[in-house]
Formats: structure tokens, sequence, C-alpha cells
């Protein structure tokens, strides 16, 4: 009997992480409402009720453009892991879990832009995300545990530098919104784009660079 | 070591965008509220207000179906596409942004359909989904830089008029919205429709055209 | 160049059909809110409140397993279906729109479940559902035109009838309500169980019986 | 005429199954909604505010991990799965059904964690799901009905031993609520750490144990 169990097991937690992942990013939307106003107000008023919803649009785009960093640098891990087990699952699980609190994080920052318990939570979230990350690329490649034989040292060593990045960020960020929010509220905003130009993890890639720079993205 | 990752990756791409998509199109309907009666004028009340709802159904109806022709446009790109790179995944990260604010766009469109304002973000909304898909086939063709290398000009051209039909089409509406915005809801109500009949890039298609006419929809 | 690119688009549409079913299925437990009730009343009340949540959650029980109906007849069609076209690729879209109305028609009859309007929506729902899965085949093997060649025509026919249980009995229960909601509502609780009871499509299987008799159980 | 659509027909169970599983453990979060503070109490409440979600928070962990584990579970069950039928796909949505509820269940224990009656519902939930994959297995299992031959009756047996652990666990938490509701409430918060140790199962995989104790994991 042979069941080619291992390669299917890893492309289950794939999907599930797939789905969870889409969820998370198109439902934060539903955190924006509609703005309720009264019929006789609507004509004046509409165009300043959506301005208001600036704020919460901002947060909903970097929560889902970090979200899409998280779950590029999550597959991108997988091309190296060959199997799985059973700590490796939980890490995994509470992995999507901190991805799907993000939504209320992302909902609270949005509501409440300014204030520093709410910067506090959302910058905790994300430091748990990449942190799970991290030990889910550490757990995997100790000893070469989980990842092919031949792994380079060095795609180990810079994938964990690249993980660390938001965390680090908004740990700053973080202790920054002791001093002032609004400069707090400024780094959370640029953490996603210190992810879209390419690293130096790049030349380390092992496949031919004409066509997958993608897979290092994050 | 081989990975056939080159293709993994547009796979995953392709799984998240059927993720956001399939998301986005059906939880639009929860916009949608079942009206509130007090009781006593339920019997009485409920056939009118479930009329006064037509106006939202219409309006998710022409997004849901512009979604469709958005996803069927997106996948129909993928055929010619056989590697990915950092910038093109970014553009299809704020790509599937975009197609995720269409729900919110399309709930203040329902709730407001006859505002300027309401008009103006939903119609914006569709031109940043067109666009982003059109720069999208833009980025990937260009010097053939991620698509087979023998893909005909004609095929290329013709794929990028069909994708701007929409996003014209909204400016057009934007714009007579100031004129009367009746005329402009029409133009909206009619878009989707645009795209249900046939278009000349058939006659391009490369496979052969008793199976997959479809492939080309959009 | 050779894209196997009929398979693929097949495959596409069933993706965002599982996607939509998913959702649609899932998400109609939001209809029913967890009941807010005052501090000092919770222990005395909560236990009535929950009671009397019982008729929305017996219209989402039919509702779901409605919906994994159709699911299965949906799929079952993509057995024999080789390849799509541009009008099947709408019949399939104008389908999961439908599919996506279901959480609200459901949330209506379960917040009035009495209501003839209620009822007179949801069992529309139901046939425009049923009716277009039963277009969806019908085009699809019309002088077989995009399923295998050599399909005996009781497949054909026998799939059909099966389909159209649902529409019928929807309609049948739409008149009843003319008469009696109760009765009308006893029949709409009973269309599920119409497609539990193995049918005589059976015998008609082309595969052997022993492992999927599953295949077809719409 | 092949059809390979007995794995096929076991693929997209699966899909289904991801799907609903992705989606309900990611939209419990929307139960636990950004608190609405008055602008001028915004910056003294927020935190404490935020410290009143915990309890939901916590029901929210639980039942995510809870899900989790059915979901690996479910996954596992069909490693020797070779063929569905009828009935076999029935079990499939009634179990499907009740892992779609618990998010309402979770709603109502997070809302009122100290309620009898909430406890009771959300316990029965996890019998149910737990109940049905049961049966899921037996039926499967009986008499090798739609599982490899040669299975050994020790996977059969462990695997429903393991299967049980919640379900039994979730009874005794229901009769424990009538003693206490804190003891009660902090049994349902150890169950799912009950399935995070490795059991006796690993002993009996089938496969090298370097590569793959995970898939036993509940």
């Amino acid at each position: 009997m042979t069941l080619s169990a291992t390669g299917l097991s890893k492309g289950r937690i794939e999907a599930l992480s797939d789905g969870v992942f889409a969820i998370a990013m198109t439902l934060m939307i539903f955190n924006i409402k509609v703005p309720e106003i009264p019929n006789e107000l609507v004509h004046s008023q509409i165009a300043h009720e959506v301005f208001l919803l600036g704020p919460k649009l901002l947060v909903y785009f970097i929560s889902f453009v970090m979200l899409g960093v998280y779950w590029i640098g999550h597959h991108n891990q997988y091309h190296y892991i060959l199997s799985t087990d059973r700590p490796f699952l939980w890490i995994n699980i509470f992995f999507l879990f901190c991805v799907s609190l993000l939504p209320f994080s992302a909902g609270l920052l949005g509501q409440y832009p300014r204030e520093r318990t709410a910067q506090a939570i959302y910058g905790l979230n994300l430091i748990l995300i990449g942190g799970l990350l991290y030990e889910h690329w550490h757990y995997a490649t100790l000893g070469r545990r989980l990842v092919v034989r031949d792994l380079h040292p060095d795609v180990v060593r810079m994938a964990k530098s690249r993980v660390l990045i938001a965390p680090v960020a908004a740990f700053v960020a973080i202790c920054m919104a002791t001093v002032s929010t609004r400069l707090s509220l400024a780094l959370f905003v640029t953490i996603p784009f210190l992810y879209i130009i390419p690293g130096r993890i790049d030349r380390h890639w092992l496949r031919p660079p004409a066509s997958d720079s993608t897979e290092e993205s994050m």
C-alpha cells in the first residue's frame, strides 16, 4: 500500500492557509460600513461622510498588503519544505489563528487610529504573525528537519532576516507611540513597502533568475 | 534539487485570486439586510419592504457579473503567462485589493443609487480594477516578459481593448452623472452586458474553436 | 505551443463554484444572531431566547442541505462535460448569482417563516437555482455539445428529472401557501429529503457500482 | 469512456470541506466587535473595553483550535478512504452543517460564558461534530466498505478512540456545569490541548516515521 501522503498533507495545509488568508483579506472591508445618512441630508453630506472613512480605508489597505506579504512568505517556505510533523502542524494552526485576528485588530486601529492601545494591539498582532512565521521556518530548517537536505545556510538565514523586518518595525512603532501616535501610525503605513523593494536574498535563489524572482518577495 | 516552482507560484496566485473573487462576489449579498418590521405590520408591509430592496439587488447583480467578467479576464491572461516576478506579484496584490473594495462601493451605490458621489466611487472602483488588469497584461506581455515567446501581437492588442471596455464605460458614466444620474446609472447597468456579446478576439484564439471559445469571454 | 486549456477552464469554473457554494453555505449562519439580553435577565431568559431561534435554525438547515444537493448536482454534470463555451460560462455565472442570493432568501424566510411573501421569494430562489442547473445540463448535452459523444440518452433524461424535483416541489409549495402557509413550510422542509433517497438513475451509472454510487446523488 | 471519477469525487468533498472549515474558522472573529466608545471617553476607556473582550477571544481561540483538530481528523480519514457512496456523502454534509454552526455556538458562549445554556449548546455542538466524524469513519471502515482492504484493525480502532476524546470531554463538561460553570468552562478550554500531545496511534502509522507523524495528529 503506497500513499503519497507526505506531499498531500503539505498541500492540505496550504489549501487551508490559502482559504484563511483569502477570507481574512477580503472580509476586512466589512469593517468599513456604508454610512447611514438621513434622507434630507444625503446629498449635502455623502461626500463628507465617505471622506471620513479615509483612515479606515488606509488601515485596511496596509493590512491587506501585510497579509499579502505574509502569505507570500508562508508559501515561499513551502518551496523547501518536504514533510510535516505534529509540532509543525500546530505552529501552522497558531499562525493561522493570528492571521484570522488581524481583521479585528485592523478594525480597532481603523476606528481609533491615534489611540496607543489600538496601535499596540495592531502592532502586537503583526509581531505574533511574523514571529510564528519565523518559528515556522526555524523549526522546519533546524538540522534540516523538514526541508531539502542540501539547503544553503544563506537561504535559511536570509529568509529569517526578511521575516523579521515587519515584527521589528512593528515593535519600534509600538515604542514610538509613547512619543507620538502620529509618527507611530506613519511607521505602520511604511511597513508593507519595506517588502516591495527586492532584497539581497534574490542572489541566493536556487532557480534561474529569469522566471522566478517572485518566489522570494518576502 | 528540482522544484517546479515557477508553475507552482502561478497556481498559488490563481488560488488566492479565486478565493478573493469568490468571497467578494458571495459576500456582497450581505449588504442586503432582511428588513426588520414590527410584528403588527409584517403582513401588510413585507411585500413593500422587499420591493424597496430592488435597487440594491440590481446593483448587487451588476457587481456580481462585473466581478465574474474580471475574474474570467484575469484567468484568460494566465493561459499565456508562464512565470511571475516581483513587480507582477505586486500588481496582482493591488488588483485583488481593488476587487475586495467592490462590496463597499456596491453597498454605497445600492444605498444611494442616485447620488453622484456614490456613482463616482463605484465607477472609480471599476476603473481601478480594469486599469490594474490592463497593467497586469501590459507588464506581462511587454517584450514577452512573462508570456509564451510566440504570442501573436493581435492577441495582446485585442485582449487589451477588451479589458478597457469597462473602465472607459465607467469613465463615461461618471461624466454623464453631472448631466443625469439616471442616465449614468443606466450605463452602469449596461456595462456587464457589453462583455456577454462575443468579441473579435475569438478569431485569434489559438486552440480549436469547437471547445474553448469560452477562454476569452472577457 | 500546447495549452491544456479546455480542462483548465473547466477546473476553474469548478474552483469558483466550490468557493461560492462553501461561502454561501457557511455564511448563512450569520443570519442567526446571538441574542442580546440585559444582564439581569440573562439567566432567566437565555434558554427561551435560544429556543426562539428554532425556526431560523430549521430554515438554515434546509437551505444548507439544498445547497449541498445543488452543489452535488453541479459537480455530477461536470463528470460528463469536456469543454465549455461562452454561453455556458454565462449560465454558470447566473447560476452562481442565484446561489449567492439564497442566504438572503433564507434570512427572510427564517425571520418571517409564515409570511407568503417570504415563502414565495424563497421558493422562487430555489426554482431559479434548479432551473439554471437544468438549463446548464440541457445546454451542455443538446447535440452532445459539450459532453462525451457516447453519453447515453437515459443519463441525460434522468439527470434532468432529478434536477427538476426541487423546482417543481418549490412551485407546489408556493401555490400551497395561498391555502396554508403552515403546509407550504412543511413542504419546503421536505424538499431536501427527496434527494436523500437513492434514485433510479443509479442503474445507469457508468462506473462499477461498488465504489461510486455517490456520483449521482442529485 | 473512462472517468477517474472516484478520486475526483473524493477530492471535491475535500475541497468543499476545506472551504467550509476555512470560512467557519476565520469568520468567528466577526463575533468580536470593535467596541463603540463615545469620542470623549475613548482615551480613558479603550484599554478597559478591549480587556472586556478577553472571554470572547478565549472562546474564539479554543473554537479555532477545535475546528483545526477536527479538520485534521477529517483529512486523516481520507488518507485511507478510496471511494464514496451516497450515505457517506450525506454524513459529510451533516458533518459540515454542524461545523458551520460552531461560529454561532461560540458566539453564544463568548457572550454568556458562565451560562449553563450557552455551555450546553456549545458542548452539544462539539459532540455533534465529533460524533459525526466518528460515524464518518465507522461507516467507511465497516467491512472495509470504502477504505483500503488491508487496513489494520488497530488503525481503525485507535482513530475511533482519538475522535471520541472531544465529544466525551464535552459531555463531561456539560454535566459538570450543573455543579460549577467555572469548572466546566475550564474543561472546555482544556479540550483542544488533549489533542496536541502525540498519541499511541503514531506507532501504527503506515509510512516512514521521519516525515509524517503529522498525519495522525487527531
